[in-house]
This record gives C-alpha cells, structure tokens and sequence, in this order.
C-alpha cells in the first residue's frame, strides 16, 4: 500500500519524462520553487550531490595546478559593451541592478552571467610580465541568466556553478589548456558521475559569445535527447585586446595573453536524475550519492531492544569506515514504505537487519540498480560494503553507456536523419558540409543540432552532408537536445 | 635592500594602523579593488584562508546536526516589507535588481542582504508537523549590502558568509541553539584563528533588525578596536507570525515555529590581519594559514644540483605528510628577498636549506612569529613540523589573549570611561543602568558602544551606571569598534 503511494505521487517515466523529472525533483526533495519566476530553492538532499561535485571536482581543478579567488558578483554595463559579441550573447539575459538602497546608479550594475569580463579587467592589472603566466584561476559562484523557459537544475534563472579562467603566453599553451580540461571533465563526469559523454567541439553557431572555439561534453538522457555537461572555451585574445592584458614575453616584447573559460553547473544533478532515475525514482552513483548506505531495521516484535542496537553500531562502524550512511529509525513508517521511499531517494545501497538477521550476526543487502540481494556477515561488513558500492557504481556506468551505444545511429542521408528524430531520438552520427545554413535547416526542421564535432576525425573521402548532399567537411553528432 | 623595498610599500603599523591594513592586503595579494564602488576581489591567498575557514567551521556546523542549502539570490520586495523592522534595518542597504533582459520587473527583487525573508517563505511549505522541527539548515553565500563606507573584508558590498536558519518546536530549543552555536564560533574562532573574543548579548539598539535577541563574539584588534566576529540570533516567532511558518505539535494544536540564525562572514580574514599582523606584515594560525610552510633554497653555488633536489624531496614528504607547503625556487629573487616576502605574507614557518644543511641533513627552522630560530634533521621533519606548528597556533594565541587581557580596563565613573577610551582605546567594562539614552550618549560622546552584555553576570549591589550614576542593571563591555 505504502508503494502504491509513493507511484501515485510519481508519474511514470514512460507515461511522461518530463513530469516525471519534476515529480521526481519536488518528492525526493532535491529542490523545490521558489516563488520568484525561473528560481529554485536547492534543498539539502539535492545539495548534499552539490557538496559532492565540488570536494571531487575542486580536488582535479587543483591538481591541475588551479587555485580559488573570488570575483565580484556585479559588472558594470560598460564592462559588458567592450566586448560586443559577448554582450550580444549574453544581455537579452542579464539581471540588472538600478538602485542602491535609495539611490539610482549612475552606470547599471549586470548580475553576473558569467564573469570574462571582469576578470579580464582584473587580469589586466595583474599581469605585467612572462613571468606572472600561466594565471590559472577558478571560482565556485553563482550566476544570473534571465531565461525565459525554466526546469529545476536544467536552466533556472540563478544557478551554481564553477567557471575557470586562466591566461598563458602562447596560443598553443591555451589550446592545451582548453584540451585538458574538457579531458578533466570527460574523466570526472564518466567516473563520478558514471556518465558516458561524447565530446569535441561545437560549431560556430552554437560557440560561446566571445570565444574561439567552444568544446564541450555532451551525455545522452534517458529520453534520448542530449544534454550539454560541460564547456571549455578557447577564448584566444578576444578579452586580451578588449581589456588590454598585455605582457613583456621573453624578448622583452608586449604581446597580448592568451585566455580560456570553462565551467560546470548543477545542471550537472538534473543529469544524475535524468541518466540514472527509473519508474522506481532516482538511483544515484556511490561516488556522488548524499546517502551511500540506507540501514532499514525491520520493526517487528522488540525491535527496539534486538535489532535497534545492532542497527546503531552497523551505522557507526560505516560511518567511522567513511560511508554517508543513514539509518531510518523513524516509528511512524513501515520498513516497506521506506524500502519505497529511499529506492526513490536513489540511495545505492540498502540494509535490512531484522531479528534473525541480528540471531545469525547479518544484514541483508540490496542494490537500488539492480534489486540484487544477498546477505552479508556484520564483521568486516565495511569491505563488502565498499565492494557493492564500488559494483554499483561500474554497473550504472554500464548501463549508460550501453543506452548511449543503443541510441547512437548513423544516417546516411536526410531521409534517414528524419526518421531517427522522429522515431527514437538519440545521438545520430552523420557527415555534415560545414555550411550554417544546412545547420539550421537541420534544427528548423527536426530541431536536432550538432552537439560536437568529434576530436578525432575520420579520413573524409566521398563522404557527402546528411542535408545538402555536398561535400562532407566533417563527421558531427547531432541530437535533439535540453 | 631587498627587506629595505618591503618596508617602503607597508606603512608601518604604528604610524597608521589603517594604511597598513590596506598596504598589507594590497601588498600580500589577499585582496584587490574591484573598479565598482565597495567591491573587492578575494584573490588567491586570500580565498584559500576563506576556503579553510569553511572546511574548518562547516566541520563543526554538520557535527551540531546542521545541513546545507542553497536560497535564492533574489527576493521580492514584499517579502521583506512584511516583516518591518526587518525591513527598515535593511532597506538603505539593498541592491535592487529592476530589469531582466530588457523589460522591466513588476516587482523589484532585493539582491539579499540575508535570507530570513526567503527562507522564511519556504520553511512554512516545508513544516506542517512537530516530526519536520527541528530544521537546521545552514547556506554558505554571497550577500549585498550597500555600505556607504566600505574597507577590504571588513566592510564591503558582496560579501561571502555561511547564514545558518532554524526552527524549532519550543521557545527553549532556540534559545539552545541560539546559545549553542555561540559557543561553536567561540571555539572555532579562539581555536581555529587563535584570536580570543569576548561573548554575550547585544543591547536591543545593536540587535539584528527582526530579533528578539542577538549574541555576538567580539575580538580586541591590535588597535585597541573591537571587531564582531560572529552573531547568533534569537528570532522568536517574529519571522514565523509574518510567513506562517505553523505545525502541529504533539497535542495536535498548531503553533508558530520559533526560529533561530547565525553568520560569520569574510571579515573574519579581515580579524587574522588586525589581530596578529606587526610591521613585518601578516602572521597567520597554522590552522588556516594558505601556506604553513615555505621552504627557501640558499641559491649559492651549485645549489641547483645540491640543494634544490633535497628541497623538493622535503616539499614532496611534507605535502605527503598532510601539510600546506610550498617551495619557492625562483631565481630572480635573493634568499633575503624571499624571506622578507614570506614573513610578509604571513607564512607560520620557513624551513632554509643551504648546502651545508645538505651535508649536514639539516634544515634551518624560523618561526615567523618569535623569529626563533632551530635546526631540524630531514630524517623525521614531519613530526618536528608539526610540533612546531602546533606551538606557533597557541603562541599566536596566547600573545593576542595577554593583548586583550592588558587592554581590558575597568571603569568606576565615567570621567575615567573617557580617559581610557581617548587614551587607550581597549574594552572597557562597566555598569549600565540599561537605558538607551546613555547607550546613545556614550557614543555620542566617546564613540564607544556596547559590544555585549556577558552572559555571566555579576550579582548586582549598589553598582551604578558609569553614565547616569543611578542603578546598575548589568555589566557591559564597551569599546570603540569597527
């Protein structure tokens, strides 16, 4: 009865992906509205993945030689105006700040959408010479972009992010830059996160305002449709010229920098629950579960005086050995309303201890992806606990990976690309004649764009456009996408 | 020549303790001007004490139960004009955001100067049953507030806090917590960054603009001015009446929440400067110190070959042993250059290595705050290291609560108050008859107020009020501060 509940309050995946998502979102409690147009209020559960992202996240960002500053929240109008391709990009989008307290301002104050320009001022008060490069800086902030269609996580009006920002002295340090970390990103995303991505680099039509070139990372949902995870931008010296960051190189020479930007954001938690989720509810990825380990004992009899202790001291040991682990100890709930309640919560790893467990020294242990049960001694209970979840965490990466292969096609001519659009969604590799126009003929007429276009390129031959049938100037990825 | 430089570009501390503040921060690179009005850039090494004081206080806040969030940037101007004492404590501060993009909002939204509205708000669609209190939500954020006169991390526009927000069942359990989380910063603040405070209630003149009472830790800086490092307060149910935070309690009657909340705030990097920086610059606690320990090559003779290998191997086993350390190699600068410019910067301990400390398997030891110098054996440095870091943490302590204790003076009569303070500045403790007339006119009149009502008190004879003279109703720390 208690499950019954819990999927009247949830619509089925099948029946409906995108209620489902903000169903899932509301009754697991990962956010909720705010009552302010596009906002969301990030609760603890949702920013407990948060917390998450960043300590594994930060810890690659630095090993990579970057360090943490902090940069203003405001950018004045006119910082914005210097660079007009980037302010044509982003001011349909910007929050601005009039007044402050009782005052008008005399020059309008963006909210930040991101932070190139102001860190290109500061950037050129900071650099002087060769020896004060690279500059590899990032920052864990908010930002403000005023969109007119919101979904929690996917795209809120304020949301978290980090944004890197680095200067170098050649053109070829920022391109390896720029490489490094949207390799950083695949890596993370793939093995935290246990999401498969495809990356390379986007078109020009769909580039950062202001840089170079964009390469990103782009996973597919369990929808078939893509979401971009992640951007590195090559920014060359776009900001360099506008903000006048000029070094004496190594002949004594004043050249401009060479500057990237790259970021993540919690869109990165709608991807968790649109990759991982089932009919069932969320499934999380050990590595970045708030909860890895559920101890549910089974209320029965004197429960409170055999299996309640027991529970306790499986929770402490776990807890000591460094699990997130929680023990549901609540007496208003069955232990079958919350074997439901925390699937849903997509926690990875489930204990029972009942009487007969705690009788025979044991607990029963089941896996929120695949319901596998077995039971596991409580002495050294920790390493078996480490092994499921490190299971668990291979398994859904699998599965993923398995969904992208299944839903990645290719199409040899429009007719083809149409149909797999309309039929199954899903990545469609195809050859493309590099032209915008075909670009956007294809999005008008299937709205599919080009994700990426792959790193490593194939030898191109004859190879013609899926759309104009002319020649093929490069293989892309194409998807329908969030 | 080198040292002679340094001393050219701080002011020295007892010739102007607030140019020296400044040049410090400039010239330690913990902060820059940002080019709008009051802002600031937290660079580098400033952002990492930022980053250990979260670690080191988010710590203690999730060991209290507490669990992070993250609140809306924005909030609607109604929201703060329900409540309004809230709002006339706010209002000549806040940033006001008026348009999206290009049309303007039909309401303003306030950029928050703290959260009470919002989540206010969202706690009463969150709690309906006594089962849902205690809440104990903490955010780490940015916050605006339009500050007339600003000073780096004392005093500016943005900041960067941790805002904890509860709500409880019963009058009593906020005022728990309320009490509690005092404590907290107490220790984590006389622990963490060595710098003793003094604690107790606010007057109702000082209280939070919505609180029924606030508390506060309060830090002598080395000026002899005083600092509020923290506050925690009692909000009562003024924000519960105002938002309907309601819930049934365990007699199925409904009943508003009482809530509490508490924040500190980037001003705290600002005490670590204030309270333990001389005319040689920054000193830092161990515990939250960027650096803890830089190691110098003495660049003589062949040391690239002889010293530098060993140097790194000591960076490699120290970084590996846990500790923040860097090795500064460069060869533009001189061993003297370089250890003025650490001392500078605040760094707790350098270790030189010369080649005949190779020979010798030594290194050379100073402390940056005693300038105590020893030589240590290579073999088993970690150990020795943190020995001596953990003696500087408490020497650093220790020499900042003998400051306090010598500037702490008690004042019979109100002829003596003025003295001290014209004189000495320093805390003064003295009786109050409780009135806000003599509140006022002791600032008016020395520009002290009162920092806090100890929570021990005395028990009352015939005191008197060292403004008024007529009856004493508590014993108060007075102070000139920041």
């Amino acid at each position: 009865m208690s499950e019954e509940r819990l999927v009247t309050q949830i619509t089925p995946k099948s029946e409906d992906f995108s209620r489902w998502y903000l169903d899932l979102i509301r009754r697991a409690e990962l956010a909720d509205y705010a009552p302010m147009k596009g906002m969301m209020v990030i609760r603890p559960y949702g920013y407990a993945i948060w917390e998450n992202i960043q300590r594994l996240l930060d810890r690659r960002i630095k090993a990579l030689g970057h360090v943490n500053a902090y940069f203003p929240l405001f950018i004045p109008e006119s910082f914005l105006r210097k660079e007009m391709e980037h302010l044509k990009g982003f001011a349909p989008e910007v929050a601005w700040v009039t007044h402050g307290g009782d005052d008008e301002l005399e020059e309008r104050l963006a909210v930040r959408p991101t932070s190139e320009a102001i860190i290109g001022y500061m950037y050129s008060k900071w650099i002087q010479s060769w020896r004060d490069l690279p500059i590899l800086i990032n920052q864990w902030a908010n930002v403000v972009r005023w969109e007119k269609v919101t979904r929690p996580f996917l795209r809120t009006t304020e949301f978290l992010w980090q944004e890197g920002h680095t200067a170098h002295e050649t053109r070829e340090e920022a391109q390896e830059e720029t490489l490094r970390i949207l390799e950083m990103y695949r890596e993370f995303v793939e093995s935290e996160l246990a999401i498969p991505v495809v990356h390379g680099r986007k078109t020009d039509r769909e580039k950062f305002a202001g840089a170079e070139a964009t390469y990103a990372i782009e996973a597919l949902m369990s929808d078939g449709k893509a979401l971009q995870m992640g951007t590195s931008h090559n920014l060359g010296q776009h900001f360099a010229r506008v903000f006048d960051i000029k070094f004496e190189d190594r002949n004594q020479k004043l050249q401009y920098v060479w500057q990237t930007s790259w970021g993540v954001s919690t869109r990165l938690i709608g991807a968790l629950v649109m990759s991982h989720g089932d009919d069932n509810g969320l499934a999380f990825p050990p590595q970045v579960a708030p909860i890895q380990v559920i101890i549910v004992p089974i209320s029965i009899g004197n429960w409170k005086e055999t299996v309640l202790p027991v529970a306790n001291q499986v929770k402490d040991a776990l807890g000591r050995a460094g699990f997130r682990v929680h023990l549901d100890d609540r007496t208003e709930h069955t232990p079958g309303w919350k074997f439901a309640e925390w699937e849903m919560r997509g926690v990875p790893l489930r204990l029972e201890i009942g009487p007969r467990d705690v009788q025979k020294n044991q607990a029963i242990a089941v896996r929120r992806d695949s319901k596998e049960k077995i039971s596991l001694d409580i002495s050294g209970l920790d390493k078996k606990v480490e092994e499921m979840l490190t299971v668990v965490q291979k398994a859904l990466f699998q599965k993923a990976l398995d969904f992208q292969r299944e839903n990645t096609r290719e199409a040899g001519n429009y007719e083809e690309f149409k149909k797999i659009i309309e039929d199954r969604r899903g990545f469609i590799k195809a050859f493309w004649c590099g032209n915008e126009e075909c670009e956007a003929r294809i999005k008008e007429e299937t709205m599919a764009t080009i994700r990426v276009l792959p790193l490593e390129q194939p030898a191109l031959k004859a190879e013609r456009c899926v759309c104009c049938g002319k020649e093929a100037a490069a293989l892309a990825y194409f998807a329908r996408s969030y």
